[in-house]
């Protein structure tokens, strides 16, 4: 029988209140820049400022030393008004998280170490599904990477890199090198519906030198039901963005109707926000977020749980963790698109002028829940609940 | 932001193996019992015999002192195999409740107390919808009732009944009496189309004498915060039911696809198991299940949070359990339905035999889901995310 | 583009007043009959006497000469009070266009003179999923069949009886003849959770001896486009069953709400039939009926304009039939089932009463819509969207 | 019993040709001219050079005679790949139809005699519900306008506008006027998230003569059964326009998925155009199309019966019309908005690129759908079903 601790609130962590003023500072300016696109720059320098990039680091290596759920809950905070910021603020964590479950000690503890002291700003080419890059072996006992790599978000004013490569097409190499060394072009080639900040466009590897030291090989990707927690993280975090967009987005019509709505001329409501099918919707919006929310909260404790279980993880706690974060991304994606596809019809026409942008949330999730296709996470939860087969490691189970 | 611990499942409670006996011996025979219908005699005399009907009482009166978390994880458990038998096990622990929440301490302490030493069982007659029945002053300062009371589930072979009536017309009225008092006629006038073994019949009340001290005015019915968690607590049991439904249909289903669906001719699956229409829809029935598990378990903290804090319970944390019961409410009821109607679709035609009455699991919970209505309380959730009203209090919120 | 034509309503059958008035007769005892199960022999009798067996019987063979949009509308009709019957009825007249798809001239012609002269009542022991039954050849050039049938709606107190075995396990053989002949005995072994009364039970079929002339092979079954028209029709007759157990759901619900219902305790309403939230989901219902029902008609007009093109009828033209007829059968699935699921929430639990048996739709429908899966259903009508893929012929395409 | 005629398709309309090149270039330049907005006035000039703008008008006022369930044959046909030139195209019919409905035949036709000869395109001003326009009575027997009037859609660049304006605040008055006429200011302030090319800003009016003869008082504004059909046109006109923006939808996925689509890595499928679960949404998303475009023509065929009753409508037969209206109005929302969110669940993340701006789908359906609430027109589905109560004229309704 699972036991549900209440809340008490009685600790706040000490960096809430930072987090607090990123959130006003990006939704402040979050319509203008998804209409502009591009690099976040500003947004990116004031996130290295805010201290936040350590926000997962532990405190042996310097950090704020949280864990992931309070991590992930600042990225469903920052989702609520800027979900492409949100994304690379989460992808630089779980870059961070990848050199410890794929590396040794002797790697990512002097990375994370020398990432909170510079401020470094992790970013991401590791794309899996991306046959595009070659990995040669070098006289070194390392590899040159040759190619290109898709959907490399948050590549884009980085200092550190992740960049993956395919050994003769089979093995996957990952690898973290300083954004800034020879042989790394970033496109500025991101142009799409949603998340248009998140620069998640293409990097262009030519002859980049990859020494052994800065290979992900010990114990390397997904090898043990540890390093499979990565795949987990990232899934999260996805969840946790989609369902910050569905609080967003519910934020902005409760918003809308409050102050501008007005009760349609057969309505029997002295305003919209007494019309019984104004109160329908926001009942059934709310509680579609309201699962998804508990949904995510247990997979991110599971998760809190598998992670301090450390090397010590066995298969089956890993596979339950991957029912937990299936579950909790198919509830928030379903939630979240729910929310942000039918948000208009609380607030009225009016709400769909051009200034207010509040499509972005529908494009944003829209965008972003196509990361990989729900059918068949729903399948790994049928699989479960059926035959009791738990979800096979890969990079998105 | 909430924080969830991860059940370790560490401390398990004595009164467990007792549990599965009763729920075990119980499946042995509802397919039977929901064709028959009828009172469930044997086995209310086995709920007797269990000692569970003092799980809720408070050790210091002889209970097994289980919190309400315990309580209605017994009556999910059960409600799996028999909905019926769950309801009355539940009504009978919420009738204990009410004597605690609208008496005082003279009154429940001595009847709790008795209650377990005589294995009592308690039943209904309160309906507060009900007008049927009207409460005349005695001259010893007591009252005496009159008329007809319905939906009475329980009061067939119990040994004490709370029942209501209402003074001259508005104000109601709550005795506990025993129900072999003088007045009372409990009718064998049950048969509906669910939850066939409920007795939710008819109460004659023919000059019914109750005495002040039967009747629970210190405080009285909603008469304090802590009083208004009664109808949370009703609230709470339906919707365990409701998910134990839902989990028990799923149950069947599983058994019978596994052991005895195929493949339609146009699969190309090898097994049903395999088929990915068939996963695809295990998947969405687990997940919903799922999600409403959590918002049963987050509501279940959140009352015996609120229990413990007795008398002292404020109006707006009342109003916050009451929020997180109506989305447990809503949500159990929605994934009941979904998967005892939609169960058959994973299993063929075969399973529409009459000898399984796979159809009782939609029986049971479409009858017992119009408790009252789902709209008013996606409603009631709906008045909470637009306009932060708490739902007000009555005997249905 | 397609272009529809407005009903004037001008020509009335003549035949539609004893349609009513068995109607009529066939809701009087529905309920009683729902819960008493086997076989309607009065009901059938009355069908006998009504003349209306010989409905889709051409004139030239002494029939009504209805078209077949005639017979399914009469076919929905008697769904809406009785499925069961309605589909004992409809599968009459499938069997009859059964020898005249899968026979040639000399043999459906006399065989449907013979059936208006006689008054016959065809049955089922068609099913051919079921490989319980083996033909083996005879001397004079038939065959004999042995084994058992399942599903075979309409045996009992049949006259004449379609039934198959396979050769050598592999080619279906589709024999005609009197339900009497020595070798068939029908069990009365059908007790299902709905269709409670369509006598779906099992064939035992010892030795039976199969004419040359007993047989359709010439042209033989799906053997040529027109062929295929079979389960066409037998497909339109399910969703016209479908259509007409929502029909009749909504009739039962509408007269339950008007008559017997009140507004919650919650509602603005004066009564239930003005509650919005009613009006919503009668909204609903009565949209997804008119949907499915328009798209039932579309199929109808096809398959009539199919059936007169006869032996002409190309691979092409037949596919498009499919098409149309799966868009009917998936739109009356889900419509049925929504309302007759979802219809008691506009009634209120005092609905739930065993004496009124309102569940029956629900049970009627689930059973029914099993006959094979609406997932591949589904499939088909994606392949012809996507692929632009016919349907490829079988026994449910 | 509704009889449907299958469509022959012998006789194919003169300007069928001229629809499908004008269709043609629209879609040539629909996706840069979304990302624009402004004024089409390229598309309408060629409009203006078809013909087309002559489509409704009868052939006794020189136009080409088509009917209504043709016209809107054709605005659905523009809708599939420009919802907004369709709108446009649409509404200038609508107006014309107005002339018609609420004036008399010395107004109606010559301005339609005319409007073909010079080759008018017609813009609206007339928006009901914005009461911020003022009629004042001028001595010459007519009116001064003045305000300003919202959501004008086509008063760019159109030759005549129809204007309202309220006399005292209550009644509506409705005129027809030259655009360059003096007191009409067209403001091009029209910047929304959808529907990015009609133009519905605003119009000024300052001290706009308005003619005894230029007015629609006889019979006026909804005064007849027959008037009350302009409601019903507008409302037939948005419902082909989601239609159209549905199966543009279906098209562009249908398109993406079998160019470029690739099968998800834990897909037993060859190729992304046989995996079970794309091939089930292409299922779901044809059908939902089919069943909207099954009541969008009845809908139209009853219209167009409607309109040539003529005067002699009667109440009741309005009311039929407006069910039939309602019915299509909401499916096609429903269908339109499910096929137009859900489109990239069979695309997968590349369809998302700003380059194809597939999104337009959801954008121009999700703010045309807010015309009016969608809730109003089930509740009215809703009032027929439940209490026979046929929609109470209005301007939307």
């Amino acid at each position: 029988m699972t036991r549900i601790a209440v809340d008490t609130g009685d600790d706040v962590a000490p960096w809430l209140g930072t987090v607090e003023e990123v959130a006003t500072a990006l939704a402040r300016t979050a319509v203008e820049r998804d209409q502009r696109g591009g690099t976040a720059t500003a947004e990116r320098q004031l996130l290295r400022e805010s201290g936040l990039l350590a926000l997962s680091v532990p405190t042996g290596q310097g950090g704020l030393g949280a864990d992931w759920q309070a991590v992930l809950g600042v990225v469903r905070r920052f989702a609520r008004v800027d979900s492409s910021v949100a994304h690379l603020f989460a992808f630089h964590h779980l870059l961070l998280a990848t050199t410890r479950l794929f590396g040794h000690d002797g790697q990512w503890q002097p990375w994370l170490k020398e990432s909170v002291q510079r401020r470094w700003f992790w970013g991401n080419a590791l794309n899996p599904l991306d046959k595009g890059a070659l990995a040669s072996p070098s006289s070194n006992g390392g590899y040159t990477f040759s190619g290109r790599k898709s959907f490399c978000s948050g590549a884009a004013d980085s200092d550190m890199l992740v960049v993956s490569a395919f050994e003769n097409n089979s093995r996957l190499l990952i690898g973290v090198v300083p954004t800034a060394r020879k042989g790394i072009t970033v496109l500025n080639d991101w142009d799409n519906m949603g998340q248009r900040q998140t620069d998640s466009g293409t990097v262009i590897l030519d002859r980049l030198s990859v020494a052994p030291a800065d290979l992900l090989t010990d114990p390397g990707p997904l090898s043990t039901p540890f390093a499979c927690l990565r795949p987990m993280l990232a899934q999260l975090i996805l969840a946790n963005i989609y369902l910050g967009l569905g609080e967003g987005a519910l934020a902005e019509a409760r918003s809308f109707t409050l102050q501008s709505a007005r009760p349609w001329i057969a309505s029997p409501a002295a305003s919209a926000s007494e019309d019984l099918y104004v109160l329908g919707h926001y009942g059934d919006f709310w509680l579609a977020l309201e699962g998804a929310r508990a949904l995510a909260d247990k997979a991110s404790a599971a998760f809190d749980d598998a992670w301090q279980r450390g090397t010590a993880l066995t298969e089956r706690q890993r596979g339950k963790v991957a029912v937990a974060v299936a579950a909790a991304k198919v509830a928030t994606t379903r939630a979240g698109l729910e929310v942000a596809n039918r948000m208009f019809e609380v607030t009225g026409a009016r709400a769909t002028t051009a200034a207010l942008r509040l499509d972005r949330f529908w494009r944003n999730l829209r965008v972003h829940t196509l990361h990989d296709p729900l059918d068949y996470k729903v399948r790994e939860l049928g699989d479960w609940a059926l035959n009791e087969r738990l979800p096979v490691p890969s990079f998105y189970s």
